[in-house]
């Protein structure tokens, strides 16, 4: 169970963007980027639990050009996934597509290869189960099947699609587990039909995550979506020619937008259920915690600093400050450093909508966090008033801003950890720990981590318009790089 | 109505530390201090309040050494109370004491004062019904009684004490106010009894708000609490010799604990009671703000940046981030700085109890806000982190913190608004907006604004030691100021 399984690739499925689990998700930072549960982000964790059986150079993941640079960073370290195995998605065309390009690109590397595709947002606690349900599909795959994994509804949740087995001769079994044939794919039911499947049984959720040789899929797309399977085809054409990017574009412009599920799975017979012995979440919501995080005696799933009396099954997180609940009942909280929510859970699906309120209203808390992730780093805006700004900024080891200007600002930078280079005009001198420098208005400058550890630098800006677009780059590390389904074969072919 | 009342002296009580009313409220800032509702904080809305019948000069405010530099800095600008007017208790010692001891100054004073006696934290949002109640009750007390408010109840609440009228022939009447005799005080009645009171009629609720000459309470002081009544004669021998402020400190070191309620007018045969007709609220806790605040046509109180989707009968409460809201009722939702706090509207009184818990865990949030205010100014910790905290501090115009020096920090200091006076060790100069210095580990230093507008700077302290008592001071503006009775009496006999 613990080596890798000879062709097994992982797709990874990260270009969603969460509303509903705002305010820890942003526009620009999703639910995947998040610690929702746990030290590791949710696409680190969908990546690091399979690691087990999918070597790192065998991660594939598909996103928009949005989330491209937030997923490199995360996957750089611990999760190692090579940069070249990220697919960027010119538009976002729903997983039909992205399915298609990837299975496209594995077929030509590995005619064999499976694909395990996973959305890069869901939490899944029991790791091992996981990983027997994988090794069962995998041979259920390279039976010619497209194999579903199906989650025991533990209420009428009308949030999902339903899959219904045939009860009768598993496809195959092993080790308690069983493979079975698909009598049919449910769209999201009403509630009397969602607690009808409850009481009749034979009816899981589709968790999204499915297992099949890249070979099977694109064969079951020509037949039950041509148009795109051509469109699949002759980007390949292209592959290794002067015209593999502009052939990516060309598919994506015209790909039909169409999920996996309608457009393939319900049209398919080699459809296979195995009903998943795991706990899961989509965390599509915040009720849906319930699902996969662990709660208090009295039913309350806390996460931060809470200070409650007598609360029941209540979701209780507070990121940074102190959450004092009283007498709660059935409610979410969710405190974080510029906005709070508060609702009852059976209204926790209607956060997209005071998303998109908020959204109309051009607030910024909709779009980003008081923490905004760039490739060398971070920086929180800790306070602004008016005529400055005071940011908290974080620069990770060999990592270097733009060479850059202000038309309008001049910059104080006190040294707080670590040891910063900065150049200033001519100048290039090193600051550390208890050092201050002041840069003045329209003066090129840069900083730089030179060191080992992280460096920390508290900047107050002064001037008469402080918005992030006064800045006029010189020179940049972090040119954001093509990447294309030519050089993500090429990378695989030549290594990294 | 709108000229001075002559010899009528307003005698405001600011003892109060108000941990019902967290986490807005702090136990070193209490609930007068505080904007709860309007742009004047409730100790400024009760002095401004009565501005048009008592002059600044005639007005009096008790209050304890702990809160008595915040009472003087609210009470300098629009309020213009003279700093001799504020007496400071050494200790708290409940109502009958600190009203006996602002009586016993009236007298020598005034010997016909009449004391307007008022809670520093209620809300009361008529006040030209509020003011005509006072003629009249001043009027009443000239004919020596004891004059209190009593609140028309608008439900059954548990959590005052009641006053029984005489409903037969008034006092006195006047523009559809009338005096009413004082058959019985009831004590805080349980539900049935409330219940029933509400529909007999005739009960009002204590408002704490009372009127009477300074000699009519005294002497009733005397047949009451006759061990009191002594120890504010042997005080006021003590006044203008060597030993007042001994006197002072010994009177309340033996003066019995006992509000005047139950002390004094339980027990009187003089007490009347005027049924008010203006709006009026202890602002006891959050949910007693309905009795005074307006609310939307959904029955929501909302202040602050609230996004709200469909909630009825909530008090939404944002001091400055943003606050999401889907389908509460009534709900109390309040967000701070550094704490946030949600319960139901009838859990409300229970917030003493999360306050007390934070005490017990000695948590920061129930003893201060991120702002704290001094005599000089303010400064808001905007961030701490291992060996750096960031402030902003502000420095009122010709405020000048004390010259001290740290032994275990360094601090950096970039002025965003107003002009710095600074001295570094031996030297002493200016900075200007967008200008920076360092302090040195060690280095006396000193800062001070010379200017005419507020002074902001944002201060970076680096060291392995951050808390606020490495702090070595070698000369202050700011030493606590000993007020007591007799320099108070000759404070209003000298002018000021």
């Amino acid at each position: 169970m613990t080596k890798p399984i000879p062709h097994l690739y992982a797709v990874v499925l990260a270009g969603g963007s969460g509303t509903r689990f705002w305010p820890l998700s942003r526009e620009l930072y999703p639910k995947q980027l998040l610690k929702v549960l746990g030290n590791q982000t949710l696409i680190q964790q969908t990546v690091l639990r399979v690691r087990p059986i999918v070597p790192a150079e065998r991660t594939l993941v598909v996103t928009g050009a949005g989330h491209v640079d937030g997923i490199r960073i995360q996957l750089d370290g611990a999760a190692e996934v090579p940069k070249e195995n990220i697919l960027v998605e010119p538009v976002a065309r729903n997983t039909a597509a992205a399915i298609g390009w990837a299975a496209e690109a594995l077929r030509r590397l590995d005619p064999d290869g499976v694909m395990l595709v996973m959305p890069a947002d869901h939490v899944i606690p029991d790791e091992a189960k996981f990983l027997r349900v994988v090794a069962l599909a995998v041979e259920v795959a390279q039976a010619g099947k497209l194999v579903t994994f199906g989650i025991r509804p533990t209420r009428p949740e009308t949030g999902y699609g339903y899959i219904k087995a045939v009860g009768r001769r598993p496809l195959l079994a092993q080790g308690g587990l069983k493979a079975l044939a698909v009598a049919q794919f449910v769209e999201k039911p009403d509630l009397p039909t969602a607690k009808r499947y409850l009481r009749a049984g034979g009816y899981y959720w589709n968790s999204g995550i499915f297992v099949w040789r890249a070979d099977t899929i694109l064969e079951e797309m020509a037949t039950t979506l041509p148009k795109l399977a051509r469109g699949l085809i002759r980007m390949d054409k292209a592959f290794g020619t002067a015209d593999e990017s502009q052939a990516l574009d060309q598919f994506y412009q015209t790909a039909e937008s169409i999920s996996i599920d309608h457009g393939v799975l319900q049209r398919s017979r080699r459809a296979a259920v195995i009903p998943a012995p795991f706990r899961w979440s989509d965390v599509g919501n915040w009720s849906t915690l319930n699902d996969v995080a662990d709660s208090d005696r009295d039913g309350n799933i806390r996460i931060g600093r809470i200070v409650d009396l007598g609360s029941r099954d209540s979701i209780l997180y507070g990121e940074q400050r102190l959450v004092a609940t009283i007498g709660l009942k059935d409610m979410v909280v969710v405190d974080t450093a510029d906005a709070t929510l508060v609702c009852p859970k059976d209204r926790a699906q209607d956060v997209k909508q005071v998303v998109e309120l908020l959204r109309r209203q051009k607030a910024p808390e909709h779009l980003i966090h008081k923490t905004v992730h760039r490739p060398w780093g971070s920086y929180t805006v800790l306070e602004e008033g008016p005529r400055y700004k005071v940011k908290r900024v974080t620069v990770k080891p060999g990592g270097r801003l733009s060479l850059q200007y202000h038309h309008r600002r001049s910059e104080h930078w006190v040294v707080t950890a670590g040891t910063a280079r900065v150049t200033c005009g001519e100048r290039v001198f090193d600051l550390h720990v208890n050092e201050s420098t002041g840069i003045p208005k329209g003066t090129p400058h840069r900083l730089e981590n030179p060191g080992s550890v992280l460096l920390d630098i508290i900047e107050v800006q002064c001037g008469d318009y402080l918005g992030e677009d006064d800045i006029v780059r010189l020179a940049d590390d972090y040119g954001r790089t093509q990447t294309s389904l030519a050089r993500w074969g090429r990378g695989q072919g030549e290594g990294r």
